[in-house]
């Protein structure tokens, strides 16, 4: 197969990311949130956030890592944040899938797109640190603006989601206290536990 | 209103772009796309095809352009590439809209990124050419995938593609070729007149 042709078809399998869906309500909750979308938003999100960012970043670097960091998905499927059991084997899966749809493209290019997953997984990069940081801060704003429902359907603690936005608390501070006055807010409004 | 309130209004105005449905099925035919799929979609389109542009380009200026080039449809709608009537007033439809979506921002934030649309639309650099280039050549592969049905519900001509196509045969001519070929024989099978 050539060139083109494997790029082109590389192009047509991440289509299927716009089929895998998250567990986050859209805003207006019409439904739920696709992982096209979710990287589009999340990539817009960095972009828009970025003055909050304490740490020296790349912001270029930080949008291609979001605009791959879940397209593994197509083939791992989505794996809910507070789904502990779901998250024992995620690595595991993760990885076959990331070696089933890379090695569809040209070597250089597929080695460098894998790359850009394997960082925003290892969170060690401050890039890979505020590209987290944003992807537990983009959830958390459109479960927030839909009224709470997918925490109340799935029981979630506000202490759980604590520990998940921690990763905002460290990059973005201002942005955290955001963040923990809504999560006080939602467990007086009884959408957390 | 506060610097991070407004940034945060702003990117919730933004999640109202995976509800702005575009004249383009997914590669499936299961349902058509939406714009904050497709601008997801563009800015990996650029990255994947980049080695096949003979501009000299800023491939991370053009994924900022993708990025945003139709977040003002949230207040002007989709119009189809096809639909001369609708393209009459589409210019000032959409510099009205530019103009109310990116004031929600704090005014620099807005400015800079009402710039990236503005560039977009004029087609007159080079990042924005390619960015152009892909943004026609991402809607053909997936009408091409889904069996150019949309194509054939809206009668569409195999000229009128071409012409729509032109700006991937000044910039991207390798994959140019794939397009006229497939141009012909779709045209050959009845999907385009």
């Amino acid at each position: 197969m050539d060139d083109l042709t494997k790029r082109i078809g590389f192009l047509k399998i991440l289509d299927e990311a716009k089929s895998v869906l998250r567990q986050t309500p859209l805003a207006d909750s019409s439904r739920m949130e696709n992982d096209a979308e979710h990287m589009w938003h999340l990539a817009v999100t960095a972009i828009v956030l970025e003055k909050y960012c304490i740490l020296d970043i790349d912001l270029d670097h930080v949008i291609r890592l979001a605009l791959f960091h879940d397209v593994i998905e197509i083939y791992s499927g989505d794996t809910y944040a507070y789904d502990e059991k779901a998250k024992l084997d995620q690595h595991k899966r993760e990885m076959e899938a990331a070696e089933k749809l890379f090695s569809v493209l040209p070597e250089e290019q597929g080695s460098e797109l894998k790359s850009l997953f394997l960082e925003f997984e290892a969170m060690e990069t401050n890039d890979s640190l505020y590209a987290n940081a944003c992807d537990r801060f983009q959830p958390f704003m459109l479960n927030l603006a839909s009224g709470g429902s997918s925490w109340v359907s799935h029981g979630v603690y506000a202490d759980q989601i604590r520990k998940r936005m921690a990763p905002i608390k460290q990059v973005m501070p201002e942005v955290y206290r955001y963040v923990e006055e809504n999560i006080e807010s939602s467990k007086e409004k009884g959408l957390l536990k």
